[in-house]
């Protein structure tokens, strides 16, 4: 990153706060005894999966639509992506009242396609490289004069990932440590910005799944790591250490723990037997590091970021379907 | 019913609700946009899969413990229950210090019995019948001097279980009608009663599977009608109607609306997909009406009593365990 690159500053989160404000849900912050008991803290899941369209992307792609100038926003947004920040932006951009132009791999399943698809987005498909859906993403801002909202190399959107731990410190203010899921590490240095801004003694820990660690190992390096191969049960964490939020992460971040795929279905499971919510795999992340014994929590008050709650229950992994001869 | 046996009271309800304060979870209350849209309803659902123990029989249960005179609560309490009732007994009694004795067939699934067993309670295994289950039971009550607590035959069990729709109808005061699952009555005789005591013109309409109609039978023939052998993915709802529960049930409730197992499923999943939250079919059993057309609810203000969250992840309708070679 260039040293003029602007950083994530406190003020830009403020700034999302307000803004989106009655855009977004303010999710509730549960917490159970028996897992407590499990491992001996006190645990808080800031409960993303029940935000506007099941994830924590509400939050950034509401704030990065509405930020731009109204001369900018009516000539619409556009990203590529499969997953939550697709119908998240699609979401934004009705409320706004702009188009939205979302470029999705021709493999997507149906659902994901659905959920961009209610909010009337337009759907460009194309093969499914990262080459292709860049280049359809360039094509379509040259011939709309749309603006790209990356789903986590922006600061605006890092901004509205933040607002989420400003929410769970103002419901448990004496957190000891905070726990978050990292993809592309929009959410994590959002968090760590925030967390360390309330709570300057505050722990930020970044969790990450072993088949997809570029985080874990750019951290270490001091430098973003480039040729991991994403290999992950965790499909929302598969986006690879951003710029802009490397650039906080490896000051506010202590450490970022990985875990197995395994650990990570364990404690998907768990959370849906004992919380009885429905929390996708990459919302597990942060809960397998305490189940799997990843870092030691013990008379600790935790806060854990449950990001999202979208996934497809034809297909859970401790489970096939039923099929009919 | 002899006519002199005591009817649920207002009073014993609001006994209730003073009682278990503390006790039970005041549990939330939740709704959807996409939901309302696909019925054309405003829905509010009470979330008692959020409830201790994951049910509502957690309140009725500890209406019961707790109401027992000192001398007759320190020889315990007994129970013949595979289900929720079970563990909420036990937890109960857990909570008041004294012993609980719970019969189970010599069937029932290892989740259950660790449900029990994680209170303390002690458990007896009979053969899989009603009348053994009964001996069972009776045999405890001679050699212990413990009281049976029924699982709704119970008046104050049944008080205790009214006390979800006085909460309810505190949340949402406008509700035109409540939906409520029917087993063996409590839950909707007492609902019934606390509704029209608060809001005298509101509709209660009870929702039961076609495999154990039992309920609708009677409430139309006039009086309990036997010999129905339940048959439904409702397992929470296979008990047979109640006399107590039936006696304000027929003064109460406008209608018993039935549903297919299909239909449940099907609910059961689009609650989970749609409000991230883990509900069993039992609890799915009141939106199956609605998502199905059985009733009309369109736009109605309507209360639906989302009763429990106890399932076995492993067993999902519409799902088979991955079997490894």
């Amino acid at each position: 990153m260039p040293p003029d690159t602007p950083s994530l500053s406190w003020e830009r989160i403020a700034a999302a706060r307000e803004r989106i404000a009655g855009k977004v849900t303010l999710t509730p912050v549960l917490s159970s005894s028996s897992l407590n008991e499990l491992c001996g803290a006190q645990l808080y899941f800031k409960c993303e999966n029940f935000q506007k369209c099941g994830a924590f992307k509400a939050r950034g792609a509401s704030n990065a639509v509405f930020a731009l100038p109204d001369e900018v926003a009516r000539r619409g947004v556009v990203t590529h992506s499969s997953g939550n920040h697709a119908a998240a932006l699609a979401r934004a951009a009705r409320l706004r009242g702009i188009p939205a132009y979302i470029v999705m791999p021709d493999n997507t399943v149906q659902v994901k396609r659905a959920a961009v698809s209610r909010y009337g987005a337009e759907i460009t498909y194309c093969e499914p490289t990262l080459a292709a859906r860049e280049r359809a993403a360039q094509a379509l801002q040259d011939s709309t004069g749309a603006v790209l909202v990356h789903p986590y190399d922006n600061l605006d959107v890092m901004a509205g990932q933040a607002t989420a731990a400003v929410e769970l410190l103002e419901a448990v203010p004496e957190l000891d440590l905070i726990l978050c899921p990292v993809g592309g590490g929009g959410l994590l240095g959002g968090t760590a910005v925030a967390a360390r801004k309330l709570k300057p003694a505050i722990r930020v820990v970044g969790v990450e799944p072993e088949g997809a660690d570029d985080a874990a190992r750019s951290l270490r390096a001091g430098h973003i790591v480039t040729g991991v191969k994403p290999n992950t049960i965790a499909d929302g964490l598969r986006g690879l250490l951003g710029v802009h939020p490397f650039a906080v992460i490896r000051t506010h971040v202590a450490d970022i723990d990985t875990v197995s795929d395994a650990a990570i279905t364990d404690a998907m499971r768990r959370l849906w037997e004992v919380l009885k919510i429905v929390v996708e795999p990459s919302g597990a992340v942060p809960y397998a590091a305490v189940a799997a014994g990843a870092l030691e929590v013990r008379g600790r008050r935790v806060g854990l970021i449950l990001s999202g709650g979208n996934l497809d229950l034809d297909a859970l992994p401790w489970m096939q379907p039923v099929r009919h001869a």
